[in-house]
């Protein structure tokens, strides 16, 4: 059976994880994984980690970028085991498998960063919603495939008896919502709104702002045909 | 702050798994360590395994039997990860969550058996409880590390919160019990109780018996009282 969820790792170092990883999913049912600019891979480190999961490995998707990695998700959500200090907004984990139990056909995103240092502030970006594991303040180090393990026994725990069926929502995917938080961004510039100051903050808003809105589709296409509509009038 | 959790691994093929595992205990708070005639340890694998945490390696109590693991323990869970035909109770993980959260300040074991076979069933007969880690069913091989950090982390979301007291309960330690269990098996043995045919299944249930019970120190160090004059009296 396949799952909604795509795992997604970013800039993994070593193979080795991204071998557990694929063990720790096919523990819990999940079969998608997404990797991004890994380091080392295929590899047979990471084979010899994925004992019975081959299959896992051979079926990932290697992608350029993470924006590549979630274009067809209507929920991106990045885990960290630290808590951060975040301009997105955050779900305990009882909320992030509460959010994943109201779209169990369509495609989830949960992207786990760089095993040194974790999704940096622009990573975040492209997510929607950030979930902190939560681990002991005296040491924080969670292992990535013990994060992934720990996602995927929730999401088997609490998510996985759903009946997968073709009822996919009508939630705009990351890919349309990007477009329009481009072109939301390109009209402030043309309009001299975004200064090197207020650069960083401004843009980090406008992306909450626009991962945050739960946009349909057809909503979505709504708002992006009257920014484009503005865009080449400002531009004439 | 130290945690009234002691984690048991009995043994253990690997020593990286050994590193892993403390890895995953020090993420959720957890510190005591016992090795159950571990193959290989100490080791430079686990120790590479165990980045920031070697204090736990270090202080691990390393012992020949499971018995002498758990015998300060007032519960005993044996933690598996494939569902098992077992004779003890068995408990889901909520349970087993409600279960730690009634004693917060007496030694509980929990204890993982080796990569390959698991627990034995004699081990189990050790233990007061299994708890079976729910997975997949098509791919239940949920590595040795990784199901010590599905347990803790449960344990640090929804246990930890206690403040740890001086307060013991006056539950009866393993190590009473078992003298009661083993005192009460020689009694049958005295009284051709206990015959080639149904020695397996009697023994199991008079493990089984005595481990639920919830007897106190005191109803127990009774009971074995009782049981030792009855088995002096056999004896004339």
């Amino acid at each position: 059976m396949s799952s909604n969820i795509n795992i997604v790792l970013v800039d993994t170092s070593h193979p080795g994880n991204i071998g557990s990883t694929a063990r720790a999913m096919k523990t819990m049912g999940l079969n998608k994984l997404t990797l991004v600019t890994p380091k080392d891979f295929p590899s047979d480190i990471a084979n010899a980690q994925a004992v019975g999961c081959i299959d896992i490995l051979d079926n990932a998707t290697i992608v350029g970028s993470l924006e590549q990695s979630v274009c067809d998700s209507v929920i991106v959500i990045g885990l960290s085991a630290r808590p951060r200090k975040s301009s997105i907004p955050t779900l305990s984990m009882d909320q992030c498998i509460d959010l994943l139990n109201k779209f169990p056909n369509d495609e989830i995103s949960i992207v786990f960063g760089n095993e040194q240092s974790g999704l940096s502030n622009e990573e975040l970006q492209t997510c929607d919603y950030l979930v902190s594991i939560p681990t002991d303040e005296a040491y924080t180090s969670l292992n990535l495939a013990a994060a992934v393990q720990v996602f995927a026994y929730e999401y088997h725990k609490n998510c996985s008896k759903h009946q997968i069926s073709d009822n996919k929502s009508d939630i705009a995917k990351h890919s349309t919502k990007n477009t329009l938080i481009q072109t939301f961004i390109s009209i402030m510039l043309i309009l001299d709104i975004i200064t090197e100051k207020n650069k960083k903050s401004l843009i980090q808003n406008v992306h909450v702002i626009f991962n945050k809105s739960n946009l349909t589709d057809n909503e979505a296409n709504l708002l992006l045909g009257v920014l484009s509509s503005i865009k080449k009038a400002l531009q004439k």
